[in-house]
C-alpha cells in the first residue's frame, strides 16, 4: 500500500501539527489516536510526497530475486503451445488412432508366430543354466567346464534369436524387437545367475576351509545350494531385476490398490503410446523424408525439431510406463521389495549421472557384474566406463540393427558418443547448464537417431536417396 | 554409488571374517584397515547382496520431492519450440522485415505530419495549467473559477486530439496511437498537477491560520508557490511518474554506464518489437482472418493459440523496453529518484495484484487521484475498485478505438471483464494456481482483444463477412 505509516519522534513539548522534511519529501503530520509514547503516527505522508529513491527491480542493484512465477508460466506456455501442436494435428491429419492396425505390427501372418514362439523356446536356455548350477553345485562337472557350459548357453541366447530374425520373414520388426528385448534382459539375468552362484561357492569353501561360524540364524533365507530350484530360477527371471542374489528383500504383503493403480496405468498409457505415435509420429516422420532426401538443410532441422517433441514425450511417457508402472507392477505382485528402478536422472547435471541414474537394474547389472570386476582387475576407472558403454552401444545396436535387418552403427554411435560428450558436459558445464545441456541431448539425440534409421529404412524399401 | 560401507558393531573378541543377515541380505564381511573401536568397516555388501527394500522415488510412499530439473527441461522445451516456430516461419515466409516500410506506419503524406503536430500543440494545454496554478497562488482567480479553468483544460486535452484523429485523414492508426497516448499521459499528469498544487495551497491555509511552527529547514528544498515555475512544470512533464510532487526525490549522479546500457536497450528491443510484428504477428494475423471469416471454431482455437506465443513474446518484451529499459533511461537523464515501476507481478497469484503491480505509475495516479479520494467521500471498496476498472476500460478504449476509427467496445469489455475474473480467481484459486490462472488471462485474453479488432477492421476496410 502506498499510504504507509510512519512513525516520528517528537519532542514532547511542541506543535502537534507541521510540516517535516524527510528524504521522502514533504510530509504533513497530524496528531493522531495512536499515540504511544513519544511516537506520532504519520499517516498522511504519501497521500502528498509519493516518491522515494528505489531502483527497478530487474535493475541488478535492487537485489530482487523472486522469479517463482515464471516456472508457472513455462508451465502453461508448454501447455498452451502443445494444445496448438494437437489441435493443429487433428485438423491436418483427423484421427489416426487405430488399435486394429497395431496387431498387424506383430502379425504378418496369422498362421506364424515367430516371435511368440522363440519367447517360448527362451525357457530351455533358463533351464540350461540352473541344470548347470546344479551340477556344479554338487561337483559332478568343474569348474572350467560349468564355465564354457554357461558361455555356450549365453552365446545361444544371443545367437540364436538373431539368426531367427534374420531368417523367418515372417517376423515383423516390432516382434523382433520385443522378442530380442526379452532374449537380452535373460541373457543379463543369466549371466549375473553364473557369478552369483560362483560367488556363494567361493564363499562356502572359504568357510569350510577356515572354520569360521556363521552368524545366519534366520531360518527363513535359503543358503547355498539350496536356491537351485526351479521356483527360485524362475522368481527371479520374472522378478524386475537383472542382478540375482540368494534371498530377495521382499515387501510384507500384495497392496492391492496399489497393483490396480499400477495395472490401469499400464493400460492406459499402452493406448496413449500407441496412439501418440500413429496421430504424432508417424505423419511428422513421414512429412520429414522429402526435406531428407533433398539434403535441404534448414527444412531437415526445421523437421527435426517438429520431432523432437512428440518423440520426448512419448519417450518420457515410455519411461513411466515401464519403470514405474510396469517394473512396480511385477514388483507387487512378486512381493520383491526393492523398488528402486530409477533414480532422480531428472535433476542430473552431467551425462554420466543420467546414464547411471535413469535404468537402475542395467545399471546395477554393469556396476556388479562388469564395471567392478574390471576394476578389480586392475583396469582404470576412464577404461572400465568407456567399456560399459561400448557394451550398452552393442546391445543398442542389437535391438535396432536386427529386427530391421539393416546395419547402420547408428544406435552404436549415439552411445559411443556419450563419452565424449559426457566429457565435454563435465568439464565445461555446471550445476543448470549441465542439467539443460543432458535434456537438450536428450531431447535432440533421440530424434536424431530415429530420423537416420527410418530415413535408411524408407531408401532401402521404397525408393532412391537423391 | 552401490557399494556403500557399512559400520558393524562387533563383539570385542570372536571371528573377523562371516556370514551376516541383515535387512539387505547377505552379508560378508572381512576385517579392513579401518578398524575403528569395535567397529569393523564392511565394504563387500553390496557385491553380493545389491538389493533393498525400498520404494520408486515417483511413488508418493516414497516422499520425493526434488524436481529442480524440471524448471531447466521447461525452459528447454520452450527455447526449442520456439526455435521451430521461428525457423518453420523463415521457411514459409522468408524475410519479412523492412525497417523502410515502418515509416509508411508513421507518414501517409509525407508533407503533413498531423502527429507530431499535435505533441507540438500540447505545450498550450501545459502552459495554461501552469497559468492557472500561479493565478491561483497569488490569488487572483477564485479556487472554483481554477476548478472550471482545469476542467476545461484538461477536457481539452482529450477531445481535440481525439477530435483531430477522426477528422484528419493523413494521419496513420499508429501516430493516433502514440499522440493520444502522450495526451493521455499529459492528462492524468497536469490532473495530478492541480491535485497536489491545490493540497498545497490547503496547508498553506490551514498553517496560515493556526501559526504553526513549520519544521522545513532544508534550505535546498522549494516550497509552494516556488514551485510554479516553467523548469519545475517541464521537468514534471517530462519525468517518468504521473503524479505530481513537490521536489521529486533525486538521485545524486547520472550513471554513464547505465544510461548507455538503457539506451542500447531501447535501441535494441525496438527493433526487435517491429521486427516480431512484422514477421511473425502479421503473417499469423492474415491466415486467421480467413477461418474468422468462416467461424471455423477448431480452426478459429488453433490460430488463436498460434498467435497467443508471439503476442505474448512481444507485450513481454514492450513490458520489459517501455517499464525498464525507456522509465529507466528517462529517470536516470533527469536524476529522477524513484525507479519503482514495477513490481513482481510475474508473481501474482490474483488478477488485483497483477493490476496493482505491473504498472506502477498509473496504478500510483489511480491510487492517489481517484480511488483514495472516493474513499474518503465514503464509497465502498469494491464500488471504488470497479471505477477504476471503468476508467481504465475507458482509457483503453479511447486508445484503441479512436485511432482505428472504428468503436467495437472490445478493449473496454476486456478490462470491465477483469472484474468478475479477479472475484473468481481470488475465491476459487490460490498459490500456484492463482498465478497460473493470470499467466493464461494473460496470455489468452490479449490476443482474443487483437483478434476482435483485426477481424473487425478487415472486414470494414476489405471484404464483408460470411
Amino acid at each position: 500500500d502506498l499510504d504507509q505509516n510512519y512513525m516520528l519522534r517528537l519532542p514532547k513539548s511542541g506543535p502537534l501539527e507541521g510540516t517535516l522534511w524527510s528524504h521522502r519529501g514533504l510530509c504533513i503530520f497530524k496528531m493522531s489516536p495512536y499515540k504511544m509514547n513519544n511516537y506520532f503516527k504519520c499517516s498522511h505522508v504519501c497521500l502528498y510526497s509519493c516518491h522515494a529513491v528505489q531502483e527497478s527491480l530487474l535493475s541488478s542493484a535492487s537485489g530482487f530475486s523472486n522469479y517463482r512465477g515464471i516456472l508457472n508460466w513455462c508451465v502453461v506456455m508448454l501447455v498452451l503451445s502443445n494444445a496448438r501442436l494437437f489441435l493443429e494435428n487433428i485438423i491436418k491429419y483427423g484421427i489416426l488412432v487405430d488399435p486394429i492396425q497395431v496387431v498387424s505390427l506383430f502379425l504378418k501372418d496369422p498362421y506364424s508366430w515367430p516371435a511368440a514362439c522363440l519367447i517360448i523356446v527362451s525357457n530351455v536356455f533358463i533351464l540350461a543354466a540352473l541344470y548347470t548350477e546344479r551340477r556344479l553345485a554338487v561337483g559332478t562337472i568343474s569348474e572350467t567346464t560349468g564355465l564354457i557350459l554357461h558361455i555356450f548357453n549365453l552365446s545361444c541366447i544371443l545367437v540364436i534369436p538373431a539368426a531367427t530374425a534374420l531368417t523367418v520373414t515372417s517376423m515383423t520388426s516390432v516382434g523382433g524387437v520385443i522378442s530380442l528385448g526379452i532374449y537380452t534382459v535373460l541373457f543379463l539375468k543369466l549371466y549375473s545367475y553364473k557369478d552369483a552362484n560362483r560367488w556363494c561357492r567361493e564363499i562356502r569353501q572359504a568357510k569350510a576351509k577356515r572354520l569360521t561360524r556363521s552368524y545366519s540364524s534366520v531360518q527363513t533365507h535359503v543358503s547355498y545350494p539350496g536356491n537351485l530350484t526351479h521356483r527360485d530360477m524362475y522368481y527371479f527371471v520374472f522378478a524386475p531385476t537383472l542382478c540375482y542374489q540368494l534371498n530377495f528383500p521382499r515387501s510384507s504383503r500384495i497392496r492391492k490398490r496399489f497393483l490396480m493403480r499400477r495395472l490401469l496405468e499400464m493400460l492406459f498409457l499402452m493406448q496413449l503410446l500407441v496412439g501418440l505415435i500413429q496421430q504424432w509420429m508417424v505423419p511428422t516422420i513421414q512429412n520429414s523424408m522429402k526435406p531428407f532426401q533433398e539434403m535441404d538443410f534448414s527444412r531437415m532441422v526445421e523437421r527435426l525439431l517438429k520431432l523432437a517433441v512428440p518423440n520426448h514425450l512419448i519417450w518420457l511417457i515410455f519411461f513411466y510406463w515401464f519403470f514405474h508402472s510396469s517394473l512396480n507392477f511385477m514388483a507387487e505382485l512378486l512381493q520383491f521389495g526393492d523398488r528402486e528402478f530409477y533414480r532422480d536422472w531428472w535433476n542430473s547435471e552431467t551425462v554420466t549421472y543420467f546414464w547411471a541414474n535413469w535404468n537402475i537394474p542395467v545399471h546395477k547389472w554393469c556396476l556388479r557384474h562388469f564395471y567392478k570386476p574390471m576394476l578389480r582387475k586392475g583396469t582404470n576407472k576412464f577404461l572400465a566406463q568407456s567399456a560399459v558403454f561400448l557394451v550398452s552401444a552393442f546391445f543398442h545396436e542389437y535391438l535396432v540393427s536386427i529386427p530391421l535387418r539393416m546395419f547402420r552403427l547408428w544406435a552404436f554411435m549415439g552411445m559411443m558418443a556419450q563419452v565424449p560428450l559426457a566429457l565435454f558436459v563435465s568439464r565445461f558445464l555446471n550445476g543448470n547448464y549441465g542439467n539443460a545441456a543432458v535434456w537438450i541431448s536428450l531431447i535432440i539425440g533421440q530424434p536424431v537417431a530415429v530420423l537416420m534409421y527410418v530415413h535408411d529404412y524408407y531408401v532401402l524399401h521404397y525408393g532412391s536417396s537423391a
